[in-house]
C-alpha cells in the first residue's frame, strides 16, 4: 500500500494521475490488478478519455448540472453536500488491469482523481493484487 | 466469502455497516484489500462521510431528485424502475484497502448499504484478497 | 488476462455478457474475484436486474434524461460528451465473487456490458484473483 499526495487547484476539476500510478508498479509486479483508492469524501476517481481536455470540462459541467451547489433542503452544516454526491457517483476507487508489469488502460483512457470541494491538499492510495 | 444480514428500515436509506466489516477480517489477513458485493438489483453500496447524519440525508434526497419514483416512461411492472438506476449509480461493490489487518478507510469515511426499495431483509457479501 | 469481443446495435443499450464470462472461468480458479473492465471511454459496465428487459429500457431512458444527448455547454468536437459522462456514472468495471469455480450473483443480476455511443465493435477484459 503506497500513499500519493496531489493539489488540486479549483473547486471541482478531474485531474490525470495516470503518470503517476505508473511509476509505481513495482518491478516484481508482472500480471494481476492494481487498486487504486480515494480516502476523501467530497472527491473521488473515475476513468475517461484524456486526449481532448474537453472532456473532462463537459463532465464536470454536466456533474454541476445533476447536482447544484446550492439546494434548498441540503441540511449538511458544511454547505458541501453536492461535493459528497458527486463523489458517491463517481465512486472511491477504481480497478485497473496490469500485464508484464504495464498498466492495461484503452487507448484514449487515463484515470482522474476527482474533485468536488477543492482547492485542496489531497491524497490516494494503491495497492498491487497477483493474477492466479 | 462470508454473508452478513442486515434489515433496512425505509424505502431509501444509507445504513452504515462499516463495523460489521471490520468484525469480520480473518485473524490470517495481514494486507490486501477486501471486496464488499451486494447482490441485489434495487440497493447499492457506496462510501461517504459517516460523522454528520445530514449527508446520508442529503445524498439520498438529491438522488431521489435526480430518479423521480415516478416517472411517466418506466415500462417495468414491479413500479421500482427507480430504485434499479439508483443501484447502478451507486454499484454493486467497493474494494477497501487492509494493511495489518486493519481496515484502512479516510478520517471521514464509512461504508454505507445503500437501500432504494426498502423496508427489506437485505444481504452483503465479502472475501479478501491478499497482496503481493 | 482475456479479451472478449462484442458488437452492440443501438447508440445506448445495457447488452447482458453474464454467460460469455461465465464460459471463461478457468478450471484452476476455485474462489476468488472476478473483474470485468471495458477499456473504452463511452462505454461502461454495470450488474443490474436481467429478468425484465424493460428495466434496461428504463435505465437507459432515466440515464438520457439525466444526461442529454445534446447540451449547449458541451465543447468536445466529437459531439459525444454524453456518452462520456454516462461511461462515469456507470463505471469502468466490476468485481463479482466466485466460489467454487462458480460466479457468484444474486437471483435477478446479470452483468452488463452498457453501451453509450453505439452501434460499434466493442471489448472487455477480464481477470481472476484468488482469494486468500
Amino acid at each position: 500500500m503506497q500513499e500519493v499526495h496531489l493539489d488540486t487547484k479549483k473547486r471541482s476539476e478531474l485531474v490525470d494521475i495516470t503518470q503517476r500510478i505508473r511509476t509505481l508498479i513495482p518491478k516484481e509486479m508482472d500480471t494481476g490488478i492494481c487498486i487504486v483508492y480515494v480516502p476523501h469524501t467530497t472527491a473521488g476517481i473515475t476513468i475517461n478519455e484524456g486526449a481532448d481536455p474537453n472532456v473532462q470540462d463537459d463532465i464536470i459541467e454536466q456533474l454541476n448540472l445533476i447536482v447544484p451547489w446550492d439546494q434548498s433542503f441540503f441540511r449538511h452544516s458544511e454547505g458541501n453536500s453536492a461535493a459528497h454526491i458527486k463523489a458517491s457517483l463517481m465512486g472511491s476507487s477504481v480497478s485497473i488491469l496490469i500485464k508484464n508489469g504495464e498498466l492495461q488502460l484503452g487507448t484514449w483512457q487515463k484515470v482522474f482523481f476527482a474533485e468536488f470541494d477543492g482547492p485542496r491538499r489531497r491524497k490516494f492510495w494503491f495497492t498491487f493484487i497477483p493474477e492466479l
